[in-house]
């Protein structure tokens, strides 16, 4: 058994474990979102967490409510089931399993029913299914931009972006990029600073014209010289002196130019996203 | 006003329109991921999507609720105001609002408190924060493995991956990759087959010495063509001639060779990884 600080008890003691199952007549990812979400906000305990998307049938209600009832025994307890199942009929039997079953769905639904003044559909696979084909392809179209025009990959022709992120080299933007694509279809390409424009502190003539949609990252000296060693241990790339000057000019200029920017180094790429959003006002054309 | 065919009515007709905030102290990725899946439920509805994300203040939820009953006003409509707000203080003032306020997290906190016999710790930005960096550094580090393999562009050394996604040219593969690394941290390359390779049915030599790790993409005839043509509209490489080859070829392929494979056409992103992540059973180092 793994033994880790309780934080809530401040010593060093054993963590209880539970099991927890996600379960879906979907992809899951509804539940593993909130349920995840949840479970954050317990301390002393480890989690082992199972997803079990698809469950659309009453055969395959049948098998998970086995699992789940299995676990119960050889664990000695409750498993926790969050559960996103849109069809009537396969709820009941995991309310009537060994398990604690969260409902997402109905417990919201039925409010929603009586606000909207009608039933809801009660199809299962819209949320994250080809329902909406245009979601999709916008998605996909958006996934497509940003590796495209990735890393300074291509310059021309930005009139297509939402966002154009700028920073030094191992700053987030990459990955911010394609999320900001696959979650909300934004379209967002990304420009590496480069030395010489750095110590110039002037922005190459390709992001000029674009001064409007630029949003600058940047990220603690501490955290881009590891991250840079990592990658390259040796040479100017991951030296002190070389993250400090670039950082330190890369700031300056977003000052000067002033150009938004948000200090990645504290935040997920998540936080990073919603940050831009709320910053420059993008719209999300999709949302997760 | 929008008009478009109202499903559950079978006629066209105009859509009411609906105000919807997603409300958090954190980035509202978990308000947008559960409240949008239940709208998905409602038909004959247009809704209004606003995000307030980093509501962490008495302060901003103050803002945030002014914002709610100007909407209530505008609208004549109560908006619907889904929350997740992890301080207690917080809360109170949007069940107070003129919008219906639903909680998503203090309505499965207090079973969960039961349930685990513990207070729960009410810190806020810890879903999608940067309290477990390991969680962020797997993701990032699986974002930059999918980049570094994507489209074959590198087989040598493909020990690390999880999975490697086979299939034509546009089968899906890359935004599958992204999508699997950025939510689940699992490493996944991708390599397309090549006109040769499906000629001669025979696996590249860097694939095969990987074949359990192989997983095939495939998608209709008639949507690979849509796909290929707005990338490329002239030349073989959309005909129809080409395109069914190239599949039929495939599909011989993953079935001779007991590849398991998947068609992609009437699936989402998610569902794609979801399906991918249980036929193999390759686990998610972290969930969304």
């Amino acid at each position: 058994m793994e033994n880790r600080v309780d934080a809530s008890a401040n010593r060093v003691s054993a963590l209880t474990h539970r099991t927890v199952f996600f379960v879906s007549d979907q992809t899951g990812v509804t539940a593993e979102t909130l349920g995840r979400s949840l479970l954050t906000q317990f301390d002393g305990y480890e989690f082992k967490l199972v997803t079990l998307p698809f469950v659309d049938s009453l055969d395959k209600v049948e098998s998970a409510v086995a699992q789940i009832n299995q676990t119960a025994d050889r664990d000695g307890e409750r498993p926790i089931v969050f559960g996103t199942l849109v069809q009537d009929e396969l709820r009941p039997p995991f309310a009537e399993s060994r398990g604690l079953f969260l409902d997402f769905f109905q417990t919201f639904v039925t409010p929603l029913e009586t606000e909207l003044q009608r039933q809801s559909t009660h199809i299962s696979g819209r949320a994250h299914g080809m329902a909406d084909a245009g979601r999709y392809d916008l998605r996909i179209e958006a996934t497509n931009y940003a590796l495209t025009y990735d890393d300074g990959s291509r310059t021309a022709d930005y009139d297509k972006a939402d966002v154009i992120l700028v920073g030094v080299s191992r700053s987030g933007k990459t990955p911010t990029c394609l999320y900001l694509a696959l979650t909300y279809g934004v379209f967002a390409a990304n420009y590496p600073l480069s030395e010489d424009e750095l110590e110039e502190g002037q922005l190459p003539a390709c992001l000029q014209a674009h001064r409007g949609r630029l949003f600058g990252l940047t990220i603690e000296a501490e955290r881009l010289q590891q991250i840079r060693k990592e990658r390259r241990a040796t040479g100017r790339y991951a030296s002190p002196q070389q993250v400090r000057f670039e950082l330190r000019a890369a700031e300056d200029m977003f000052r000067r130019l002033q150009i938004p920017f948000v200090d990645t180094t504290h935040y997920s790429v998540e936080e990073i996203a919603s940050n831009i959003l709320t910053q420059t006002g993008i719209e999300r054309r999709v949302r997760p």
